[in-house]
């Protein structure tokens, strides 16, 4: 698949920091990355909607494109990187373009692996060339390849990690200073760590992109974006950063999908994970993607989850396989290997939970909370009440062992309709190993 | 290179915990492997000293040869995985002949790596065939194909790691349980995590191994072993771990390569790290790899560095390698680029110092160590005396600034040679990053 002058040549879809970030790092390291794949990596079109804007990068030797999919579909390149962005649309257009047309697809899309990843795999084997999606998920850090090559002689059973860089700054800035989530979000966004619409992040809905493709590749299983339970960070108050490390946890929002004998779990959510957990220590930006194979037990891989550099760094590391001729299955098996995921519902979880309450602080409260426990069979581990206030609301704060998601919903439901509780519970799910 | 057959067969020299861990990998995981290279891997000859000894594996099916060398060359073979050990002798011999006869090598062999890497990288080169190292470094963490495909966007000015999980279980239990290094270490052997001769890991050799590996495969060098400035772990009081504690840091047997524009340093010893860096997390027998790369930024792999499962885990993943027909030069770029090792010594490197002493408590004693430091122009950070007792020796802990290698041996030696020095000072690098 290589081009006739010994060297790959590339068209690149979107100039964004990512796009602009990957043409700097050609330019960086041209002799490297030759003595490195074996050819020389040389960018020869480009698209982007914005002709004229100054992008701090010289274009003037490469063929423009005005549209995306006509340069998938017909620039003289080997190997297209897609950095427009977003599940359908463009995006999806040109990559499926360019399989079709028997080029290679890089791509940094998220939002597309996880809902087209199946279907854009199949294509891709059709074709006999690579889809690339390294930079997909965690940014510069190798997991893809980690999961896929690397660690390959195991079976897994569990991958879980911080996906997400804007809700893992956010949540160590609100324990670090005790500012809320709406003001410490304020503060990401004026320094670049968030979106001026958010909600991509802190709603969980980026994570669970990742977690969908981190669970087929590491299961062997299709794309499984839809069941995937997602909940993001906005109901995070600090005071359940203090009750935290009361217990022992730090909250992190964690992506983990688990193989069961009776099939995958996915969700997204806050979690309170051991202080002396690995992933606990991960802190800011930084992402961190924790998988256990059989064989080899427990491996953790961190490091920068977003960025220019980072991201070009993942895409480059697509584009050197390729040139250099290595290839894998998409989805560490061929697409016509891959099992039809087999779903568990968030109801059948199993593990232990933090509720925080705020209740009028008047005697028999705690009895009535209690009773409901006792009523749907969960079993209480522990209970803090913080401070007195005789007829004033005050925050009680209550962690179970293990039971199962279905009851503690409808423990939740049971307490947020008793006449004390002023205030819709907040329930945080607690991993112990 | 594969087989007509459309398996990939392989030939074990030496049947230790590693060898049957791997067959019994390949027994558990057989249609996973499968599936994931492409075709099938089959062990179809095993060498090992003492033919009768039971393994808890079933070997009838699988040709034995008493000679290793000649099963290297001569059985029916597409890969040998080499599994003896020792830098010299059988072990180099089998992969020699293997190289030679154009037949894939897969080797967990450090030793054998750091004294004759490039030479064997350039017999591979010289028959087109893989020389996979992955199990030589760090167990079954991917750090080599991460280094060497993952992040291979990147150039790398430093690589470090905690390398030897024996002496991070050491370090560990000695803080944790304010115990003396000997009797920690008479634990680990009797539990399996060291040797009963346990000078290759306490002394800091076996770390070595690893990151003359690892300096070769980020910078792109020779394989420099030669020059790897070395010490152990035998002079660590659990005093100096308790003083580490209150200024801050956890003391991790660390090895450090950095390539500078003036050459490369590449060293293992103790080392103080701030209790917040992401290794100073890496507890018991955890080993962890930290890379510095300009567009990645700073990564870190952790998990199992030792053991059966994990060391068979590595070695499957550069089996699979071969068998999906992914190649990647040994150490990154064929063997003829790699440029000549330019080492720095010891004596140049800068950094702050921590130095522990015992010195018989009378007045002017800090003067004349703290006119020492004056004198060879080393500025003080910190000075701590552990209690008081008039004429009887007590401990004095000193931390510098920033100075030379070369000024802080001349400390060394100065205060040594003062009337009111007890015993010979202990020094250990602090890393501020």
């Amino acid at each position: 698949m290589m081009s006739d002058e010994g060297s790959l040549k590339l068209a690149i879809a979107g100039l964004g920091t990512v796009g602009a970030g990957t043409i700097a790092l050609i330019e960086a390291q041209g002799d490297l990355l030759a003595n490195r794949a074996g050819v020389a990596v040389e960018v020869v079109a480009v698209c982007a909607r914005d002709r004229q804007r100054d992008r701090g990068i010289d274009l003037s030797a490469i063929e423009w494109w005005d549209d995306p999919v006509a340069m998938a579909r017909e620039s003289d390149c080997d190997v297209v990187i897609e950095l427009i962005g977003g599940s359908d649309g463009v995006a999806k257009a040109v990559c499926e373009a360019a399989l079709s047309a028997g080029r290679h697809v890089v791509t940094a899309n998220k939002a597309l692996i996880a809902h087209h990843g199946t279907a854009l795999a199949r294509m891709a084997d059709a074709t006999g060339v690579s889809l690339g999606y390294e930079a997909a998920v965690a940014g510069g850090i190798p997991i893809i390849k980690s999961i896929r090559e690397g660690l390959a002689g195991n079976r897994f059973t569990r991958v879980q990690g911080i996906l997400n860089g804007t809700c893992n700054y956010i949540l160590t800035e609100m324990r670090e200073t005790g500012r809320a989530f709406d003001d410490v979000l304020a503060d990401a966004q004026s320094l670049g760590y968030a979106e001026a619409d958010p909600s991509f992040d802190v709603d969980g809905i980026d994570a669970a992109h990742k977690l969908a493709i981190l669970a087929s590749l590491a299961f062997g299983s299709e794309v499984d974006f839809a069941n995937v339970h997602v909940e993001g960070i906005r109901r995070i108050a600090p005071l359940d950063l203090e009750f935290a490390a009361e217990l022992g946890f730090k909250i992190k929002l964690l992506g983990i999908a688990e193989q069961t004998a009776d099939g995958i779990y996915q969700r997204v959510h806050p979690t309170m994970v051991r202080v002396d957990a690995p992933i606990a220590a991960v802190e800011g930006v930084t992402n961190a993607v924790e998988t256990l194979g059989d064989f080899v037990g427990t491996t953790v891989l961190q490091g920068a989850g977003a960025g220019a550099g980072p991201t070009a760094s993942a895409v480059m590391a697509d584009v050197l396989d390729i040139a250099a001729g290595r290839q894998a299955p998409v989805f560490g098996v061929p697409a016509d290997k891959l099992s039809p995921a087999k779903s568990q519902p968030m109801s059948h979880h199993v593990g232990s939970y933090y509720v925080r309450l705020r209740v009028i602080d008047r005697p028999g409260v705690i009895a009535d909370v209690t009773a409901v426990l006792r009523d749907n069979e969960v079993s209480m581990e522990s209970i803090i009440q913080r401070g007195r206030a005789p007829e004033e609301p005050v925050d009680v704060v209550l962690t179970t062992h293990e039971t199962t998601e279905s009851a503690m919903q409808q423990v939740l439901s049971a307490i947020d309709g008793l006449q004390a509780v002023v205030e819709p519970p907040t329930l945080i799910r607690i991993e112990q190993d």
